[in-house]
């Protein structure tokens, strides 16, 4: 078993971040060929998930986040604390923290047009996420 | 590998039990400190993810649950079956019944507003739920 | 661990599979008694969950997917590529591409109303997708 911890920093909510290189490079440095690398946002405010990495697509799955928990809405979360960040806990437990990918040869067995990505949920800018990452195998 | 069922009693729909300490347990009796904790929910009406363990954003999203699938919406399920919990079956499915958690030196590498929760969705009461909780690593 | 690739095809958007004998079939082939199955499906226009495997549940299910990323809606990604699929992409990248389920004694952990299922979200028809499968265990 292998264990890195990967950071990025996001500028604002909406942000979708392409971790992918940074998973590859953990692959790596792990020397582990062929198994599982399991991901984990230590965030309540950000998720990760798979997605074809291209602009058009990343605005209309922000769209759809906004769908399920509107920007304006009443959150409770807002009224109890203040810190207007409701829509942003809602949408990532929805999306869920956790991501397990299968590698072989040292590579992601990822279709073509699936990258992983962390999204940044939270309403507030410029935080710096953590991604515990896992490689296990042989 | 060390495995444990962990079972906890809901009681009504949208409950929403935090069970970071149930897992916390077994991790202890695993005698495992270092690699990952896999929780499935053996239901197809409850739920498991990750939120701030706080009473504004739970019901923010059990708010959220009911824009994707309205209480009051014609389900098939229900007219097929007549037992009323279409909507908790669809929740259930879009959330996902798997979730898998980092841990080093016996203790879970979640945030710090991040707790480990079971979602009741059915619409019948009283449910107890069992998780297979699966413990790897050394 | 054991490792193998399982196929299906579906034949158009909104088919839901069942690929519970498939699992079966690879975890009879792997000859690991106890462990975790892990599941991965290499597409950003497919996902995995689990559900009861009832027509009323699936239909239902499409529904709500329907709302999350409504059919009709003005898509970046189709604007940008022509190609009629971002609802898809949408959808998939909010269910998910991965999905791990404990076994023993050879048997999947599932309860008994709940399934193994690839949803295949994309608007074009009759395509062959791919969930690489890997087991773990003793």
């Amino acid at each position: 078993m292998f264990r890195t911890l990967l950071t990025c920093t996001s500028s604002k909510e909406g942000d979708i971040i392409d971790i992918t290189p940074q998973v590859e490079t953990a692959i790596a440095a792990s020397g582990i060929r062929t198994g599982l690398v399991h991901l984990f946002v230590q965030h309540s405010t950000a998720a990760l998930t798979t997605i074809e990495f291209e602009p058009g697509v990343l605005a209309d799955l922000n769209r759809a986040l906004s769908v399920l928990a509107p920007d304006d809405a009443d959150y409770a979360h807002n009224t109890r604390w203040g810190d207007g960040n409701g829509r942003s806990h809602v949408r990532a437990a929805l999306v869920g923290p956790s991501l397990t990918v299968p590698m072989e040869n040292g590579r992601l067995l990822c279709g073509t047009w699936q990258q992983i990505v962390l999204l940044e949920l939270d309403v507030n800018a410029g935080r710096k996420r953590s991604i515990v990452c896992t490689v296990n195998g042989a």
